[in-house]
């Protein structure tokens, strides 16, 4: 929120503080994280889709915390599913979703009516993080993955960038036939109704910045409208040469805790009151291509 | 999120149901109130843009919470400020900037250092949510604004859709010459950080859809990227007739109540699990153009 003419001198003038004593951003330490502190992401939960444009985004799948529809995704990206869909509602604040046209025959061996998977018992591994939140009684990760609690549950919850699965009214109807990912404010309200079974990992871009649908909630109206996929792949079906490779930052790691605080306290000279706290969703963890 | 395919059925078993059964959704709730539910938004306060592709956004100055940066604003407007202006900078998840480029030249009368207006004593007309905050001790509304409070000073939020104002290292350099608007999940640190002297009534579809800047922060690299904004008008200047005119709903108000008890408690027979709580930045108040 810089203004833009005094954008290039403050870089200059961080350029030459950052190394003494202005304190460092979030970002800049996650970027002098050491490897050891960056988790690999599993190239078997990795799809690299591709819009007819050329434009690609990625995402990870949730493969421990959303098992059966993570299992469907899988098995309709490699029946290549996926190549049927477009993007077909854009909802301002909302979702970008894609999906096939109506009656487009699944694949074989599709669970049609996978279960739920909205929540599990809170495992030991959960790492809270140390402010309020609206809805839950905590928020924190389970591995890398944002979540909440009520002490005896855990359940993934609906920040920028999650992957949900879309639905018809029971809950045991989402077959993973049509994703979306959140573009707004966290929409908290869907937590425990709908399954999140990833998140985005690179190319947002490519989703946020399309038009908004004119239809009822956000469809687009017009066929020409649709932004088709033209390529879904996992990772791991792909040569070891051409598989995108990501890291994410670990929570056991001295790197985690000076990027929390930093994430909660951000650093004069710019700002001038620290929040003291930051919510589930500005805390996600840092990803990083490598 | 509900899939395309059951999306048209779904919609005519809602409209058979709604009369009767189903509860009504927050934004059902709202277009079923009365006139008097609604309170006018002051002429004076409504600032049209109007972008090179002719396009509009369209943005309420909170006069009372900012008298001072508002006043400045108002100013930029009438001297023909803004038409030097373009959209500069597209962050993704976080804002859209527009800025005249460097160096050039203020209208005469524009107050060049003003206070930073960042909070202020709680008033007793405060309105606070029922639920739990990660920042504040409450949050809730001065009339219609969203706010949070420590009990003693309040101070305006960065929920999606505000418009706060761009300024150097020092509180005191935001002069309004340089807008933004949040386009991702809110970003509270930036609350009683820097300025928030409005929020957007309509057209924010056409701010959120354009391209990412490629830039450090968002900034657009190449000039060609860059939408100009070849209009920015008072709706007290025109005549009349040709005034948008808006109209926000008041918290003293049965409307309110049942729409905030939605927000937090959605209904069957989509959910399956009220969340109990809703934040600020999913309550901002319902606007309508009328």
């Amino acid at each position: 929120m810089m203004k833009l003419a005094k954008y290039i001198s403050i870089i200059s003038i961080f350029a030459l503080a950052a190394a003494d004593k202005a304190p460092k951003s979030p970002s800049e330490i996650a970027q002098a994280a050491p490897d050891s502190a960056w988790s690999q992401i599993n190239a078997d939960d990795i799809v690299i889709f591709t819009l007819k444009d050329g434009r690609e985004f990625t995402i990870e799948l949730a493969d421990k915390l959303s098992p059966i529809h993570v299992a469907n995704i899988k098995k309709l990206v490699r029946a290549g599913w996926f190549e049927k869909t477009s993007i077909v509602r854009v909802q301002d604040n909302y979702v970008v979703q894609w999906g096939a046209p109506e009656n487009t025959k699944l694949p074989d061996g599709i669970n049609l009516k996978p279960p739920a998977e909205y929540e599990f018992a809170k495992p030991k591994d959960f790492i809270a993080l140390p402010f309020k939140d609206t809805f839950a009684l905590h928020t924190g990760y389970i591995n890398s993955w944002p979540v909440a609690t009520d002490g005896k549950k855990a359940w993934p919850v609906h920040c920028y960038g999650a992957i949900g699965v879309g639905r018809d009214m029971s809950p045991d109807t989402g077959t993973g036939q049509e994703l979306y990912t959140v573009i707004g404010q966290s929409p908290r309200h869907l937590d425990r109704n709908i399954n999140i079974s990833g998140r985005i990992l690179s190319g947002m871009e490519n989703l946020t910045a399309h038009p908004r649908g004119t239809g009822t909630m956000g469809f687009y109206e017009k066929e020409e409208e649709k932004q088709p996929i033209i390529g879904a792949k996992i990772a791991s079906d792909l040569p070891e040469s051409e598989r995108p490779k990501y890291q994410v930052l670990k929570t056991n790691t001295k790197t985690f805790q000076e990027w929390l605080h930093a994430k909660a306290n951000r650093g004069a000279p710019f700002f001038i009151k620290p929040a003291g706290a930051v919510d589930i969703c500005n805390a996600l963890l840092p990803i990083r291509k490598k």
